[in-house]
């Protein structure tokens, strides 16, 4: 069992529409382009389409990021160079609006929700802006024992929920993932190792920067923590073992977003591992995800793979905190607009080779 | 000689200033984020700076597009199977606003210039967007002989020039480069071949869309084409050999760009062609490109390899108009934010794993 709110949102994901995507698809034809040269542009149009149920598709917005903060007990085994309190510095700095991803979401008329859901250190900022909803000072270390209880877990997965729904109800129309905490590349590549069968050295990377020993013992400890979790395991207890609170709450996230009929926009390998959960969960909340960029992280990719998804971007970047995600909204609203707004051969009078060859 | 106009362009280009770039590269490092980690956003900022010559650069806006549509008499040898109407109903579905380049230009809040430089036949409308330039109805075939005479090139070169410095005089900090021209993929795969030596079945591609008999056709024009120029010849040559007018006139516009000193964003393989004549001129113009996006059009991956360029998107587009150069244009703008409204370690009271570490 899990949270009750989170259970909900599982029980509600309903698939998308496939007569919806069918005929975004037909009518990409009937534009004034040839065939298919709006590339991948013309495929996050269609997938908008079965998000909605309709085509054209609604332009997806207001957007709004979440970006949710917790911290790693896995620190303690120097899987980092930067010290833990930068998690708590670096929310101070987003309620400040001084950090990339207000920086990008401000670009892209995105809306920022600040939530600290497992932060270990003071916050210091008494910025009205942050939603406190701390399940716990930061997550147990996972190289030695589960990273959080079964309760933890669930009421971080309610938490994401609770934001997801709220931002809805608030007008949202596109949800964008974002995360805050020191450790959580390691907690990241081992979910993804654990849910997808991979191998620790596949799918870890040097998260916001490593020397090549310390890359080692990421992998060491990441195959320690693996060593734990039995390989059939539901993927609840596989958060708990592995994730953190932040981790925990996009999931929450992506699910209640899917379950709000809502795209949610995927950003690097910690919304990847989240989503890669969420979709243990609840195989029809796939669907629901645009990838905003293939993070340089390699559990990034592996997640894609898994997934059978592509990303909108692909610039080697590797921040998190949502940010390749909100550079890639206004792409996603682009594809949105390519089918309300375009004419068609026949409204614009061009001659189409498709008929002309007739 | 070239034409005053263009002569003066290439004369007033500049080198990017590289003590900006280094500048932009050094503060980077210094916003609040891990080093490198916004990946090649920060690359297209650093590459702003020296444009500009200030760190931060100013943000990149307003925008122009300017679509310049040209007819090329190598339809004639079935190159393609669009009918050459094609070129001249677009241009009026341009001015009408319902192309898939007036959708992502209002999406940009990019204003739209519309250029007759060369095509064939009437344009149904009378639309006063519409810049009336026409050089001459369309280009000879330059499967048999010179598609412009050294006049007709210089002055589509000019046209290029005066689009880019009324855009400029009017406010423009941006430009961005469109095209409409059926045919023009075998003119622009022809001077991709001659300006980089590279054989034409590596850089000849299916257009807008034709089947394997007409692509191994196309290549044989092009090698006939090929054959007729020598080797050593200067741009302006090559140009009027192979050319078109729409692309004598964008790399009179990537030329004038770059002496204004403003960023030029290149779209497809047709911008790309323009792009190298431009940088045979002058090859200083090669410091002001932002490409855009990698058409999936091989001679799009030819030209920036050659000039050593990394594109912004790559989504398998290739339907020209300046689509993907558009679509790229919200990023490149965010890569300026960064730089301006981005907190530093300093500043946020962020501890800096660079700093902690000594």
């Amino acid at each position: 069992m899990t949270g009750q709110s989170f259970t909900e949102a599982c029980r509600t994901v309903r698939p998308v529409d496939g007569a919806a995507a069918t005929a975004g698809a037909e009518y990409q034809d009937r534009l004034t382009k040839p065939r298919g040269s709006l590339g991948r542009l013309e495929d996050i149009g269609i997938r908008l389409c079965a998000i909605a149920g309709s085509c054209p598709p609604p332009v997806p917005a207001p957007v709004t990021v979440a970006v949710f903060a917790g911290d790693h007990g896995v620190v303690a085994e120097g899987v980092t160079p930067w010290p833990q309190e930068v998690t708590a510095q670096m929310v101070a700095n987003f309620c400040a609006g001084g950090a990339a991803i207000n920086v990008l979401a401000r670009h892209a008329g995105a809306e920022v929700v600040i939530v600290d859901v497992g932060v270990a250190t003071p916050i210091p900022t008494d910025s009205d802006v942050l939603v406190r909803r701390n399940v716990g000072p930061g997550t147990r270390n996972l190289a030695v024992e589960p990273a959080m209880t079964g309760e933890q877990a669930r009421a971080a997965l309610d938490v994401g929920v609770d934001v997801a729904r709220r931002a809805v109800s608030a007008g949202a129309r596109m949800l964008v993932t974002g995360d805050m905490g020191i450790g959580n590349t390691t907690s990241a590549a081992a979910l993804i190792a654990a849910c997808t069968g991979r191998r620790p050295e596949d799918v870890t990377g040097r998260g916001t920067g490593i020397d090549d020993a310390t890359l080692v013992h990421k992998r060491a400890v990441i195959e320690q923590a693996l060593s734990r979790v039995p390989l059939d395991s539901g993927p609840l207890v596989v958060l708990a073992e592995l994730g953190g609170f932040e981790i925990a709450a996009l999931c929450g996230f992506v699910v209640a977003g899917a379950s709000a009929r809502v795209p949610v926009v995927v950003d690097g390998v910690i919304a990847a591992a989240a989503s890669l959960v969420a979709a243990a969960f609840v195989p029809e909340v796939v669907g629901y995800l645009v990838v905003g960029h293939r993070s340089s992280e390699p559990g990034s990719s592996a997640v894609l793979e898994e997934l059978g998804l592509s990303p909108v971007l692909d610039l080697d970047m590797r921040l998190g905190e949502g940010t390749g995600a909100a550079l890639a909204v206004p792409i996603v609203q682009a594809a949105a607009k390519i089918l309300a707004e375009m004419a068609t051969f026949d409204s614009a009078g061009v001659s189409d080779k498709a008929d002309s060859a007739g």
